[in-house]
């Protein structure tokens, strides 16, 4: 596959650069070829096929009709969301929030796009990009923010209407140089997996070489497929730098590390070994007597696994609370807006995402995630890598696969790639 | 809905016509917006508000390179799927057959899309639109025919190669006056569906008034979710032309006929009594000992049901055989490939087909099934629904639902706009 | 399937009291007829079959091997929460905890059966009956308390080992005439529903009836599917007591009372109009801004959808926070040890549990529920159903299906009914 | 794991053989410990947990209670297929065939379990072992067949009733030395799967050692999923006697073997690369042109992939029909009677099946299968396993996972043991 994907960018500089000798050929295509997606599909097969075609950065003016003022605004409100500009311009409306965690009404809601405000003639971006959130625009300093209904204070000056706003959605490049723009849709259950975790594995080395922070999202299945010792390499190479899960990723992985078992079933022994809930109710306890993970790795107590991992490599983690939970162990931060807060702090300089295994947390840090950031979403269940690696966008893919061996093939694929440079 | 659907031919003929007064704004699009999807996006949303926009029927010209002229050729073959042409024409290549039941190498390999051939300068429709079939080309009589492995005879002329060759993809009208042009995909389990059944139950009444064939294809889940009765009154009430089933609905209609068991379940009792298979097994031998379900019937044997209702209103149906079958049943076409032959004989005129509760039978009619006629598929598995809706065309929606609930809304709803006219 | 009910308590008197005439048979069963759960699957062949048998409380005495004394005590701990019981009797042991939110090494880990502690030559039980919690034991008033990890104080006498600790598992009455008997397992998407659903009808009117409290838990697929209008029905007619649900919930049902959507699609109009967010935060903006559900009921903000009926009819609800959460609601419970704590608040008296479309909140729910609550699960997944339907006990039934048809059929049949008496 | 497993065997030798020094409790339980499953919970409990427990082998004596002599003769007759017998006994009643594949009115259906027919006084076992059969009974041979209804002839004496017929239902024991008997139910998704397979390895190691023949059911996954190579190793080294498939997995493969695609998608560039059907129909073509599978490999056309190393390692495959089939290849039964009878001839001697990515022919396979064959059954599909390990017997253990890595890991345990003995 690899070796398909290269003479991508050559062709495309060839054909740009009105190179010879390049093998053409000429086609037509007549009807309803755009709202029928004739045309995008044909463009996709040429790429897919190993070739290029001559095209232009396009633009198109289109006349919006409708049965009312109100039916054409709203219209024109969706269209923005993919970069509909309307050609009669003017500055953005702002309005007072009326309260504290309370926006004034008709408030412009984000999406996952970078989206600019025009403030006077000036177009400002509004930062960090964000989904759900309103945009709080400061005159003075001339910025723009996104805000949660929890940072609005009565006063503020919030973005309303949709009239000098404008969305720049992350497009698709034609270089295909990446696994992201491949993949249109998911891989399913049905479908090879180690072509495509190949290029994951090159896609994670590329995000560390160029700076990027990689973050991890997991729920416990990654401890009760087996697949924890994967991880916990992942952790030691150095892949890691930031990992968001829950109270049941850490207690079933603190369980495994104390008494060799996950939810009470020995890893070792497959479904033999039924212990109940005693084992996971006594990790729990033994790092709340320690006083926390830290501190029961700095007391010796703690000594392999992912958690023990991550303090030793001093990779950052979060973990966010849910009702379901037993304990908790002390590092989970129960008030949930507390944990996004403190998610949301963490996400700048993230460039790839690798969720597993869970569909809660995976579905809460999409939404904090601005689109330019590469998702991968892997579980064996369809419908959650359908709802999660359907964001609209071309930077998430999905694979319906067991967790245990996507991580083992991915990290045999880090590993060759690591020696073999 | 309906209302809401009303305004778009009105609307569309308003602008056709530059009638006032309307109400309209000018948006405009940069960048990738063809390669990206955003382009058909755009309009897509302008007509899902209840919008119209100013457009033409499209036409694009496109440069197509690759590193060889094999690449350049392959991807142009696949191109002709949807619709494209090479600027430079020349008649389709013929080859024989050169055995029986053998097609010549690079035999062109048909879609379910309505496709001609070139032959002289004359372009022929190959006749019926059918997947997975060759091209015999008779050139004396100047007519095309999609030809199965089977009916293929040593010496038949074979379009091979691309050249010559032209695919006319159905396209999605702008009127949007049907359900089947506004699902963009399937309608998940987590959508309202009552909409979506009502619009079905317009469009079986609509393909009903027009004479199309309505054809129905089954698994036996629409007689262990107590569908049945409601199956019944369709056939009753003229809503089914044709249906296509297994041996396993047929016995397990005639199984709740004759005992009130579907499996050894009562369907009276829910999950109570589970008999096992033994009324299963007494339900084929009574039809075997009267020699087939038409003579049960007809000797007062079998006096309710689906397939008794099929023969008192004498619906035609096919039963395909299977390697999981009992029996079977005396009406079982036990080989595989006379199933199909029958399958085909009957589908011209068909314009409407509704597949409930069966991957087997659902994805063995598909194939058969030309793409412009309208396929609604359901099931309570979203794998199967996704499997068979996503065919490529604009004719097909999938609902992930229970049968049982599904038709007797369905019924419901045709039952009420028969006495409302 | 009711009729098919009655006669067991009568053939059942019958048997007891020796009356005449009973038609009967003897069978004889050899071999591992036990281990192989080949007698308990004849037990229930028979009363399925609407059959009854002469039979007595049973009583077993088994020795129990091991190669060593700590497997012997480990097989001993499990075995109790079967009821098991060791023959030698001794107090139940008891140790300080060492720390506020640190319980003792060892601690006995309930289940969600009855368990009783020995305290002196006293059989104390332990209140309230949860699982994955410590006992404490307060030997002055000689009470047992079931403690979360929460409500340990340093000092607290707490259970440890497994002597002196006597589990009695919810047994299957013989009587059957309560749905919850009769369903093994799950009842699956390939199994008629209404007559399951018509037990399920009698079970909350009786559950009413006997001044037992009924317990909703539900997720936004109730609204999704458009079964919201259902579900105020049950409400009005005061089945629903306690409403157990999220941020999601609440907020998907405020807009679509105020804006017609759920999730920006219209209910009326199917998959058609897709708004995105943006309705969504306007209903939390607008309740925010009214201060809370219940302010916005009394100013006449809201006035219709779920949450309005719970708060003019007085339904006692917990909204539990997510880190999913847009928002959130002023109501919503931020912090997930208190939102734990509000619905353990409110489970005495409560007899029977609804779970819908909701896997977070029914599986943290379920873990507050003593086994002998009534539990039934609804979900078109069927691993949702698997993972809450499996708790062990004869008290829970799953059904995987859609949750619209599911509640209408359900308040069909509480209409029919409540008219007919 | 296989630590765990030793102690069973030599501590039950020590129970048996009253051998010291054994740890050991005696443990009490009362109340309705039988039909609550509770005892048999318990047993297994003490059995997981590494221990054994004095017992014998069982007998009960039951009265079975009815309204009237139908309802006692019916619930009697299902209790038959657990093994049960009526204390009165008498020989099996004998009624002849009305016609050709028709049986008599009362036939007695077979189950997949040891049956045995009262001739005289003597019992007489019919055989082969198969379900959904009626029973011949040859009285001057003394001998009794399980025939299909296409192998019944007029006159043959049919066994009828349920008086006379004695079913052995395959107990589990208590050894447990194989993970067939471990495993309860299936191996969800979210279980470590590796310990398992070790197991399934050594099984199907102990089945060729042993002499059984090892059969192979799959379905096209195996090759989509890229796990062909891994099944080719598993034929070369010995370990597939048989093979049941359909068209569509020979297909799969031979187009993979040819052109290096399946279903157009390149197993080596993951999802890139869809050609559409036609490498699929191109193969077929291929195949039919040369006479057959075995023609094309003997003519040097085939040169690789799983039919390849099928026809080089003289393994025997039956091919089964679908209506689902293009093509199809020359090898395929399209007559599914015929295919059924095919597949039963060679049943007799296999003593382990590995049904992998089919329901169609798993469960076809299945149908045909006697109890006591140990089934393996991996589908990724939850309901595909729980539907075919679902069979009542302790031989049947499912998992849910991914082919691919499935096969991979089951061949690497398979290596490694080959090697080291």
């Amino acid at each position: 596959m690899t070796q398909g994907l290269r003479p991508y960018g050559e062709l495309r500089d060839r054909v740009r650069n009105n190179m010879a000798p390049l093998f053409s050929e000429q086609i037509e295509l007549h009807g309803h070829i755009i709202d029928s997606l004739i045309l995008p599909k044909v463009l996709d097969e040429i790429l897919t096929g190993g070739g290029t075609f001559r095209h232009d950065a396009s633009f198109a003016c289109i006349d919006v009709f409708g049965n009312s003022p109100g039916q054409v605004d709203d219209i024109v409100r969706r269209l923005r969301q993919h970069g509909a500009e309307v050609v009669e311009r003017k500055p953005a409306s702002l309005a007072e929030a009326p309260a504290d965690g309370v926006f004034p009404d008709e408030f412009y809601v984000t999406s996952n796009q970078p989206t600019f405000v025009q403030v006077g003639d000036q177009w400002i971006e509004a930062q960090p990009v964000t989904m759900d959130c309103g945009i709080a625009v400061d005159l003075e300093l001339k910025q723009a923010q996104t805000v949660k209904f929890f940072q609005v204070r009565k006063g503020m000056k919030i973005a309303v209407g949709h009239h000098g706003i404008r969305v720049t959605p992350v497009q698709r490049s034609t270089d295909r140089k990446s696994v992201f723009e491949f993949m249109a849709s998911n891989v399913s259950s049905e479908k090879p997996k180690s072509a495509v975790i190949r290029e994951i594995a090159a896609e994670i080395r590329r995000a560390r070489k160029e700076g990027g922070k990689i973050l991890v999202v997991s729920g416990p299945a990654v401890v009760h497929t087996g697949a924890g010792e994967h991880f916990e390499k992942l952790i030691e190479w150095g892949y890691v730098n930031l990992l968001f899960a829950g109270n049941a990723l850490a207690t079933h992985d603190i369980e495994q590390a104390l008494f060799g078992t996950s939810l009470g079933v020995y890893l070792e022994g497959g479904a033999l070994a039924d212990e109940g809930h005693e084992n996971h109710m006594r990790a729990i306890n033994a790092i709340r007597a320690a006083g926390g993970i830290r501190e029961a790795v700095a007391k010796g107590g703690l000594t392999k696994g992912i958690m023990y991992q991550c303090v030793k490599h001093k990779v950052d983690f979060v973990l966010a609370g849910s009702i379901r939970d037993d304990g908790p162990l002390p590092e989970v931060i129960t008030d949930v807006i507390e944990a996004q807060k403190a998610m949301r702090a963490r996400l700048p300089g993230v460039t790839i995402a690798l969720m597993m295994g869970t569909m809660l947390h995976s579905i809460a840090v999409g939404n904090l995630l601005p689109a330019q950031v590469k998702t991968i979403c892997v579980d064996i269940n369809p419908s959650v890598v359908t709802k999660l690696a359907d964001r609209g966008s071309f930077q998430a893919i999905g694979l319906v696969t067991d967790i245990e061996p996507f991580l083992r093939e991915l990290t045999q694929f880090i590993a060759a790639s690591e020696t073999s440079g």
